[in-house]
């Protein structure tokens, strides 16, 4: 290399110092092959990682990571800590890097000395019916006092007593329902089941309504297809136990709860407990149906949980860039679970950790290096709120933001054998598609994984006819803070669900004590043909984005979501909004300058892509497509969202499929009066989202235009 | 180039489509001279633009912007618009292109039917005495229509009639004190100079004690160094007349009022006027010393100014780069003045068109192209509040951060002839030395500009000894919004005052109907020497900014800066921070990392130049060194302070000398008990500082760590 040679002539001390820097910056192992700045994707490499990726490895990985108990800040969350640092540094098959990066974050935990607990009650006090304190153990894995008894997280302690009244899912909508016939809710205790909204929404429902405790319960119906006996339901068969619970964090936001917008570090500024906002107000406790279907009377709930500071790590491993070790591939998933997490997360972590180790291999012999810089995660203490991701991205704003090229999430990499399932921003949809071709899809027949997808999920694009549907980027895992805080393009990919065979709300076992590796090796995916075809999927789709000479982010699909939000826009609200003479057309033009400018830049790539380009018109095409995603942020379109400022992907609470801060400030404005601040509001959400859209154009320009 | 041979094998209508992309992309007229990707600054090309700088030719562009009025938005401020296109479309000595934007902007007015007026009245309502309601026309270039009355900018309109009272420069303490001595304030008229405190400010302070209207005026002791007599003013001298009457904004904020964080396009959400805030809360009328000095009595203020809705227009014109096109150098002045402005801001002005004809020929005669590209920009609408420039970089947010490597304003170039004065972020510091080094002096001796300003504005350097001292950047001229809300690298350039000559607290015609084209010809610079001295300047930073290989900003040189507003932190707060345990030592870490980092990097990057590094090494070296000013915004520091998102240079109201965020949060906390929530934002301004010092340090260390 060059600077060797500068290096070479007998510079002073300085330069010797600086060695050590550009070994930092630029080293590249003697072994290394030596890249060309124009090298693109290497297929062979490719086929090499897609027939390494082996079944039996993710097998044996799984149930070394799903042996004992591993939530968030536990001796064996550590532990896996150490496991991960060991296979990132293993001279054979590790990365050129790997840390724990440590972070002290609030978690929540029940008391081991009170058990919370939930007893029917006679007039007199009596005890008549107590509810399990745990589930049943069924496999020998659900005692033992790693298993962390059922309780509902960040949920206060209390010990209400009252009435049972039943609030179905406890929505809004649930308790106005109990309200209008005639039923008391002051001092009751709601009992509601799992799913609809939020787990935390059914507490803050239902203390609206003066509920002093809230029972959440999983309904056979929801979750078994209706199945509830011991015969039929595991270890029987993949169905949830009666004495089986779902754990869950009942916070309502994401990241430590501590330090919004601030890393956790021990130094850090942290809220005083008096002002975190967003804990259940009520205690609340999760409970099995065995149980819940007896309740039908006077119940008294105890509730012990506390609130205590533990420390929670992440771990990067880094494979450096050889071209360009300043851009960012990101893959990870987190680490803790609530009990065994075999499906949740440890599926996803078995894929990464078989992902690293070929990479891993293929770089330790010197057969290759990326382009671009790969860099595995595992996340900590994400079952409380995404916290080890959150902190992680608020710590390297900058830089992330900078620099990232896109984020891959698979956390539950198999809920089911039948199809891929992907959500995610429309520039990944190419590569994924890329990936999905070239890949066959496991169980019988002989078609590849992106026509097997099809016939699940499937939407018809006005540029591409019938496509594979992807799903949108809520906040379910890791990747929220990647696409909503830093404008990131993210995916998430998984196994999943053929919906005529079950109508499970998700795979049963769902934080229980029941997630257990046999779990997965006899029911979910014997054989584990799924998890290797979501391994070579994210192989795949990880080699393209960090080898590729142009990068395989596909902006112009951009337009298709544009299209459909305008559309639905102008049906639903275009009436209403002339009622309160305010125009879409600024949208409209927006929206066609995106196009216009998204479709140019695309013929411009291909004609450099039949030339021979030199490598910075190369990387300044690529920083376009890189930073597109990011000009769809605006720090200031939803103060009272925590961390969401991507204005196309916030959470929508208007029923209209279009832009959120459209749809969200058009309902509240409703039937206000014409200029209300509500219906102000509504005018100020529409500049933003022009202006957002006019401002990604114009990086999509020719680069030296404004 | 490439493309062309890829074009040659007759690709079909995508690829001639694409024609224009390309051009637009890359297009190189063929008259180009070739430029490799690794060239660095020719010097030859340097020597030639600092040779052809003409200050003659300067002298004619002033005559010709100063002949007329031009206020904002007004015929004439428009006919400057077309001349600004003609020049930089001109065949022989135009840009590549340039293009006039134009926003819809609430500008303030005097009502032409009737006049404000400020009136002495007896008990009985007579009229004792009149103000002149316009400046006295000495030169016959004070009369006419196009001369805008003396008034205050954004004043409400009011008729208020009351005692006068003196209050100085009525600060908050000159109320205080006023009310100690037992004078009412209630009702009365406040007379206050000009100076100490923002204009609007005085009206914001005179509100809260129940004062009625406020006249500001100019004394002979803060702008004529004592003299007021008419032989000794202009036009026998550089002194203010006088009649003289400084108008000015008195608008709180900067940037269009109705559409803060928008761009003012026609279709752009606009506030009612009800939610405007920074607006004057009570009229206010500036009047001449001649005037101030008679009023002790009764008096009687009429305000009739009105909001307007105007149309007003930046030009932008543009050199496209070379080899990174998609690299801006910016460079800009507003074109509004408030009657002829030949010294603000046509003498700014009269430089960059020179500097622009410059480059346009040598870019004209093929001879020379920039590796990045130059932005000229002329902003409309400054003289209300920085609105042209503000609503430039809301329309263009995202591209001109990911892009823009660095602002250069240049308002009023002189200001007289003593020597350089520079304001900007640390950076910059090293492009501007370099510059000033290799430039002569203007006046007797033959002293370097650098070697000239050091002898009036110098400040001892840890790293460097005894240097010039910059100042920081307020948010007095265009640069603000490019500083403070996009985090670019900035700098305002221009001659100036030997004090030791006059204390005059600005250029004594300063927005009065005196400062013409004579009053520089005659006063200010006659030979514009000065002009010419400032043009080479800004023209061997443009230049060095565009044209080098590696991006002349010296970020290791932050680390003055941090350290000394640590150290002032430590000795200033450091006793009473203790006394609430919080300890600074985070802080002191987080400088310390920057400051290695920093090193490192310089290092690095010197041991590169030693080498042949290739093209992308360079970028994204460069990219480091451009986006660390970006590195310190944070959009959720201030929510209070709109536009103020740079945690190192947003307004400091504490008087200790270090970061704005914790030296205000303190002053605020003061004697508040332990625990308060003045003392909780303290904290937290403190790990917001020490956030964004580590995002610093990890964006400046090798790119593949993190």
């Amino acid at each position: 290399m060059q600077w060797v040679k500068g290096l070479g002539l007998g510079l002073g001390a300085a330069a010797l110092l600086a060695l050590g820097i550009i070994l930092g910056h630029f080293a590249i192992p003697q072994n290394s092959p030596s890249i060309s700045a124009t090298q693109d994707l290497d297929l062979e490499i490719l086929e090499t990682v897609m027939g390494q990726l082996d079944a039996s490895r993710i097998r044996e990985n799984l149930r070394e990571l799903s042996r004992e108990p591993h939530l968030a800040s536990s001796s064996r969350d550590e532990a896996l800590v150490q496991l991960l640092l060991q296979r990132w540094t293993d001279p054979a098959s590790g990365l050129d890097s790997a840390e724990a990066f440590e972070y002290e974050v609030l978690l929540s935990f029940p008391s081991q000395e009170q058990p919370n607990s939930v007893d029917v009650v006679g007039s007199a006090g009596d005890v008549l019916y107590s509810c399990r304190r745990s589930e049943e153990n069924l496999t020998g894995e659900q005692g033992g006092p790693d298993v962390v008894p059922p309780y509902a997280a960040y949920a206060p302690p209390g010990t209400p007593q009252g009435l049972l009244v039943y609030a179905n899912q406890g929505r809004e909508e649930d308790f106005t329902e109990l309200q209008t016939q005639g039923i008391t809710l002051e001092g009751t205790i709601a009992l509601t089941r799992y799913g609809g909204i939020g787990r935390g929404a059914k507490a803050v429902n239902a203390a609206k309504y003066g509920v002093a405790g809230v029972l959440v319960y999983t309904d056979p119906g929801d979750i078994n297809d209706g199945l509830s006996l011991p015969n039929e339901t595991f270890p029987n068969s993949w169905y949830l136990p009666p004495s089986g619970v779902e754990r869950g964090s009942y916070y309502e936001y994401f990241g430590d709860p501590l330090t919004p917008y601030l890393p956790a570090n021990p130094s850090s500024f942290r809220l005083d407990l008096t002002n975190v906002s967003g804990f259940p107000p009520i205690p609340t406790q999760p409970i099995g149906f065995q149980d819940a279907k007896v309740l039908l009377c006077q119940v008294n709930v105890s509730v012990h949980n506390h609130l205590q500071l533990r420390n929670s790590s992440n771990v990067l491993g880094i494979i450096r860039g050889a071209v360009e070790p300043d851009r960012y591939v990101l893959y990870g998933n987190h680490r803790d679970s609530w009990v065994h997490g075999a499906v949740d997360p440890s599926s996803g972590t078995a894929v990464l950790l078989e992902l690293s180790r070929i990479l891993g291999t293929l770089l330790k012999k010197g057969t290759w290096r990326p382009r671009r810089s790969i860099m595995f995660a595992s996340w900590g203490a994400e079952e409380f709120g995404l916290i080890g991701s959150t902190e992680f991205t608020e710590e390297f704003f900058s830089k992330l933001q900078e620099r990232t090229v896109a984020y891959l999430n698979v956390d539950i990499s198999v809920f089911a054998n039948a199809t891929l399932r992907v959500q995610g921003t429309p520039p990944v949809q190419s590569v994924i598609f890329s990936a999905a071709k070239e890949i066959r899809s496991p169980g019988p027949g002989d078609l590849s994984i992106y026509d097997n997808w099809i016939r699940y999920f499937n939407r018809s694009s006005p540029v591409y006819g019938l496509v594979p549907s992807l799903g949108s980027l809520g906040a379910g895992s890791d990747y929220a803070p990647f696409i909503h805080f830093l404008g990131i393009s993210s995916m998430d990919i998984a196994y999943t669900y053929d919906r005529s065979k079950t109508s499970a709300r998700i795979y049963p076992t769902y934080h229980t004590a029941f997630d257990t590796f046999d779990y997965v090796d006899k029911f979910v995916d014997p054989g584990f043909s799924s998890h290797q075809a979501v391994a070579r999927t994210a192989g795949s789709v990880i080699l393209r984005l960090s080898d590729s000479l142009f990068l395989p982010l596909n902006v112009s699909d951009y337009s298709d979501t544009l299209r459909s939000f305008l559309q639905a826009a102008q049906q639903d609200l275009g009436a209403l909004l002339e009622q309160h003479s305010i125009s879409l057309e600024p949208l409209v033009t927006a929206v066609e300058k995106f196009e216009a400018a998204a479709a140019a830049l695309g013929r411009y790539m291909s004609t450099l892509q039949k030339g021979s380009p030199d490598p910075l018109q190369v990387r300044m095409l690529n920083d376009q497509l890189m930073l597109l995603e990011r000009t769809f942020l605006n720090p200031r379109a939803f103060p009272e969202e925590r961390y969401y400022s991507h204005v196309l992907w916030a959470p929508r609470t208007g029923s209209t499929a279009t832009f959120p801060g459209l749809a969200n400030a058009c309902s509240r404005a409703g039937d206000t009066s014409p200029g209300s601040e509500a219906w102000a509001e509504v005018q100020r959400q529409l500049s933003i989202v022009v202006v957002a859209l006019e401002g990604a154009a114009a990086t999509l320009r020719p680069v030296a235009d404004l």
